[in-house]
């Protein structure tokens, strides 16, 4: 094993049972070594994304054996490699780490990554806390437009749309040329996008929101939907838009099962379906990955750059994570593993 | 124009608003004339479909200007042939006829009908009474197998299971060695389908109803399910499905929107989409669509038979839908234009 001075203890954040923020606490953990094609990472900040937040509640699409570390991405440095050629040219390196659902999450001063999809270098330009929020939304934001794109698609509808993740969609679709029709349920949420360019901000709590939601998606020919929320906005939506349209799934905010109208899937050719980022990205193969990570760290700093509220040091995870879903627009909040 | 004699007024069944049954009349009508590429049909029989009674009341995938003649399907004898070859070909032709939502529909003494598509040549071996049902139960009975079997399925799952419909399916599937996951939700439709021969019979009322369906599933791989319900059972359905599974949603005989969970959308990758006899017709060339309906004429005394249960003069035809309303398994109810 290739490693620099690694400590035998570690502060980790570990959850004790499927309820939320408040199973979470902070201890002390022993190190993780590094397996065949592993590395650790020495983390230096990660984010709180509502993927964590369900993955605290036990909703998200693993669900490990407790107790264990949660942590969807974050940023470091690779300190020590296990048995494999990728991991020696891993070795001292600035990475973005994903958790892949085995083991344990990032949340920790140290963390093991496969070196298969679980470390992505990052671009000299991206500093360490851009790096730890390089990942999730950024590559999301890619797939919506590149999904839209492949279908030619030039107007897609997009949900909870004021979210850091619909911040990005709407400053990438911009620079592409695609009109993003918006859907947020505040009116601030309105101000804020149509302060960053937005043109079509709908509020779905309007009267005549399903009126403006169908003449917009009529004007712009918008037949793909990105939905952050399901239950019945998935069918206003579904309803609103042509024939032929297809609405996909990426969220549950809403907690209650996405709806759709019998008569526009039987009569008018529509459809839902479901978007998951792992299996998005499993669908290329290594050089294309690559290229799609590229593109999103040269973005970093612009389109797909997010912005922070607050930082909380890792001690702190719990009280960051009761922050965070007390307002989860408006900056993402950072956990620092290198704040001492 | 070509035709032998037909009178100049004829009985009709007239539908007055879209508030169902009550809102039908009948009364004498002048005999239409077919134009360019169409026929004259006299009628002898049609049957009272699920597809009627969504017509009736407005909730179909076509919605003509009141007043209008309903009726979806018939049979008859071809007496007189507008201009175009295919006119003179069906010249005193019995033909299964076919309602495209334009105009008025089957159930009148006579129907204008598109020679393209709108009329069907039916095989000697088929009585105008089964002619009458010989489209649309016998067709979809069809193109679920056959979507089935396009998308490499050897089970599907299958609601309303002990309707004409699903009765079809049954048969058709066992013929091709697909098994049938029925669900129903009495028990007396558990045995009628039982005794029929069904393997595997679910009442969505019993308690335990989902993990049966689950174990059912798993076991027998079923993956693609036909659904004329909607509503919740949409949603649990699609969750008992293994990952990648689809729902295709044909009914909405709950009055419900279909629902589905966002985690078997998002991270079990399942999908929900619509089926529609019409279009699915229309994906196919000519020769494709012949083939298909020589098929169905050569099962229609075997597989694809339809149980008639009462059969109602024309002139009944309000009393006759009521009846069906009451009671929409055991056997078809036929109105009979040729019982005088």
């Amino acid at each position: 094993m290739t490693q620099t001075q690694v400590p035998e203890q570690m502060t980790a954040v570990v959850l004790d049972a499927f309820s939320g923020a408040e199973a979470l606490r902070v201890e002390q953990r022993p190190v993780p070594k590094p397996g065949k094609n592993e590395v650790l990472v020495k983390v230096a900040a990660a984010p709180i994304n509502p993927s964590d937040i369900a993955t605290l509640a036990g909703r998200y699409g693993f669900k490990p054996e407790l107790p264990f570390t949660p942590g969807g991405e974050g940023a470091g440095t690779v300190v020590a490699a296990g048995p494999g050629a990728m991991g020696r040219y891993f070795m001292g390196k600035r990475v973005a780490c994903l958790w892949g659902g085995q083991g344990n999450g990032v949340w920790a001063e140290y963390m093991v990554a496969s070196t298969r999809g679980g470390v992505l270098p990052l671009d000299d330009s991206v500093s360490l806390e851009q790096g730890a929020m390089s990942t999730i939304n950024p590559m999301t934001a890619i797939a919506f437009t590149e999904i839209a794109k492949k279908g030619g698609h030039k107007a897609i509808v997009l949900t909870a749309a004021a979210s850091a993740l619909g911040q990005k969609v709407n400053r990438l679709g911009r620079s592409e040329g695609m009109q993003i029709i918006n859907i947020v349920r505040r009116d601030k949420q309105v101000e804020i996008l149509k302060e960053q360019g937005a043109t079509v901000v709908l509020n779905s709590t309007d009267a005549d929101f399903c009126e403006q939601l169908r003449e917009a998606c009529i004007q712009y020919d918008a037949r793909l939907a990105f939905d952050a929320v399901a239950g019945p906005l998935a069918r206003q939506v579904l309803d609103a838009m042509p024939p032929h349209s297809k609405l996909t799934v990426f969220g549950g905010l809403s907690f209650k099962p996405a709806e759709a109208s019998p008569d526009a899937l039987i009569f008018k050719s529509k459809s839902i379906g479901g978007f998951w980022l792992g299996p998005w990205i499993a669908t290329k193969n290594p050089i294309q990955i690559l290229r799609t990570w590229r593109r999103a760290q040269k973005l970093i700093t612009s389109d797909l750059k997010s912005q922070i509220r607050t930082e909380y040091p890792l001690e702190q995870a719990k009280q960051a994570v009761l922050d965070y879903q007390g307002q989860m627009t408006g900056g993402k909040i950072l956990l620092r593993m290198d704040s001492q």
